[in-house]
């Protein structure tokens, strides 16, 4: 029956397939890298194996301030028998290389960091010493190698620092500044177009020109940013399809991704499939996913380039963001399509019942009592504020009960929500 | 005994107690504020409670494609005696305000989003009708208000949306655009600056300029960017007590918070200490702690402005960065002492046993089987590499042992952490 009031009814897909159906489309991009400066290097992925260039110590050092000993001197020392040296220098840290020597009977002060003297083999506290002018005493038996880390004991030159696809934290690029690097080569960050469907948002923009009437689209951006993509708002589609084809083949020519909001349902307004057929070979490879709230998800593949079609409410909007876009942006910054997303085992707050589709169930995840619990968040798909009084989600499969208690992988929307916690 | 190689023993204050003295001699501070537009908002902490200007939604709109229909007219209706309507319009969600009515036997087709039409009570989905030119029969009961969010369901005109102190997260800005604000007022980030020591760094950056040999001022730089500070690198301050009173009186001139990495142990270089106490009232408060690795950590204030005096080992520095700096700048954020960092409940996947002092015990949090698996990280605390093998820590009690298994609180380093979880 064809029906001018219902354009297609998509098929709906299993969402683990369809999922990896659109991670299977682009097995085979190559990933650009840059050279980036080090100071700007946090949050970004490494595009290479780092191999240390040095020694970490890059010599015998003291970890302690006190003196520098040979140690068999101080057999059977203690407090009633001291051993006792004759401080002949002093050492720091920039004093590496050092020419001092310490014989037999002799000690050199050395402070934290400083190079070892030679003919020395441990050094000792200044606690554990007592001074008497330019002689030292040690108050206990002192072994061989105490107060001192040897050089290359934490890291061998040639051994591999940090290896390609980790993420750069501050302590691993601090560890790179070590490495005596200045910048690092990591991937290029994807470029994420977002265009926003479409009529209504261009007359409430009309009315109001400095209000963000495509406020869905600042939170999908935000989300992709907190995954590592450069969004890029492309503004809104009027409801034409001569209109929403110009705009899909913008994005397209500007970015890695493109991704529409809205305009890909069944109503007859909805011109984003039949754009995205009409600019290039496969086309819209999937529509329609057995997946509540989400299930107008779907996707196309324009020339190598995925067109991730994301449904106008806003709860089905996340649902398909986490559902082909978070994953997309993880193989596309370098991470991988499960590390763009931190996941943490909780227990449900209160039972799910699941009907016939998955269910993309918002939840917030708080600290209980030595375990993290995800209470189910209630709240119509198309409120702004269910996404608000969440920070995760969990997907329960169809014909399902879990329990109250019951344990659950909860995967936050990013990174910022850790600190949601309460 | 006046020794000139011990300068002073520090007294070791608990730290619990030393974090309580630091935030209690900022309590009084004003924390400013600044007006930044939305699309730079996200990871900002909000100034001012939020209150809705409108309703949400705006008006009654339908959620579905369909039909709008009075649903008093659909008793009894099925698919052998199905209920007849005579089209009569179609509303998108431009449409809205709309003049259109619908009278008994009327029907208007409504897109997802559009207003209701004058006397309908409900909307039924496409896919519940059958079609007949300009005749759509609805084939079961519809009750009324289906398919339709009444204005106000989600927000009421006057409702607080968020509040004051509330971080703001891509979904909060989206709201706070519905809300039609263009902009936020959320506190000013706090400037710290960092001024590592001394001359063994001057040095290494006298033979390699492009080198950044304060690598760890790098590090703290980037866990203080991650927490919502806006870090300063102010360079090395030489083995000097004039140098040091200099860089260290430059940097409050510049910042709401400074820290130094070095220099305020007990060699005779420390010159911190003396530098801060020659600055200003009340000068050194406290140096020293039960803490470790991070025993020769401490503070001061001068002329309102805290000096956090952190260890030069990475090991101690890092401790001492989330005894005192951590806090600090969540008090500074507005976000609260406790909630700059991310907190989860964890086991341990070792036992550790303490001595007479707290230990700040460096792990690594993973995914377990249903759990968090926190596993102490070995490794020399002067060693950059543990803490690059680490993603945040626990302190465990002095005298205290504590088996494989047990609960413990992790403190990840910082949101990025989360997505190093395996």
């Amino acid at each position: 029956m064809n029906r001018p009031d219902i354009r297609r009814l998509p098929k709906r897909a299993n969402p683990e397939e369809a999922q990896k159906l659109l991670l299977d489309s682009v097995r085979e991009i190559v990933l650009p890298t840059e050279s980036v400066s080090l100071g700007e290097c946090v949050g970004r992925v490494l595009a290479e194996d780092v191999f240390s260039v040095l020694n970490i110590p890059d010599y015998d050092k003291t970890f302690i301030d006190g003196y520098a000993i040979n140690p068999t001197e101080t057999k059977a020392a203690s407090t009633s028998t001291p051993a006792a040296f004759k401080i002949v220098g002093k050492l720091f840290p920039p004093d590496y290389p050092t020419a001092l020597r310490v014989n037999r009977g002799e000690a050199a002060y050395v402070a934290c960091g400083a190079p070892i003297p030679q003919g020395a083999k441990a050094t000792v506290k200044v606690e554990e010493t007592r001074l008497h002018g330019d002689v030292v005493e040690v108050i206990r038996e002192i072994k061989a190698g105490e107060g001192i880390i040897p050089q290359g004991d934490d890291v061998k030159e040639g051994d591999l620092l940090l290896r390609k696809g980790h993420l750069l934290r501050p302590q691993d690029v601090g560890l790179l500044a070590s490495n005596k690097m200045t910048t690092a080569q990591v991937f290029r960050k994807p470029v994420v177009s977002i265009i926003s469907g479409g009529d209504e948002l261009l007359k409430q923009t009309q009315k109001s020109p400095s209000v963000i009437a495509n406020n869905y689209a600042l939170v999908a951006a935000g989300f992709a940013s907190q995954l590592g993509a450069e969004p890029k708002l492309m503004g809104i589609m009027p409801d034409a399809l001569d209109k929403v084809t110009q705009k899909i083949s913008q994005a397209l020519d500007a970015s890695d991704i493109v991704v529409t909001i809205g305009g890909s349902s069944v109503g007859v307004k909805d011109f984003v499939p039949d754009a995205i057929n009409a600019l290039g070979k496969p086309g819209v490879v999937m529509q329609g996913v057995s997946l509540r709230p989400g299930a107008i998800s779907g996707f196309g593949i324009v020339n190598g380039k995925p067109v991730i079609m994301l449904p106008g409410h806003i709860g089905s909007c996340i649902a398909g963001f986490y559902l082909f876009l978070a994953p997309l942006i993880g193989v596309y910054t370098g991470l991988g399509a499960d590390s763009a997303v931190p996941q943490v085992p909780a227990v449900l707050g209160k039972a799910v019942e699941t009907g016939p589709q998955f269910r993309f169930l918002l939840v917030n995840v708080k600290r209980g009592d030595g375990k993290l619990e995800a209470t189910p968040v209630q709240g119509g798909s198309s409120a702004l504020t269910t996404i608000v009084k969440s920070n995760g989600y969990t997907i329960i499969p169809p014909h399902t009960r879990k329990e109250q208690g019951k344990g659950v992988t909860v995967t936050l929307f990013n990174k910022m929500e850790m600190l949601g916690f309460e």
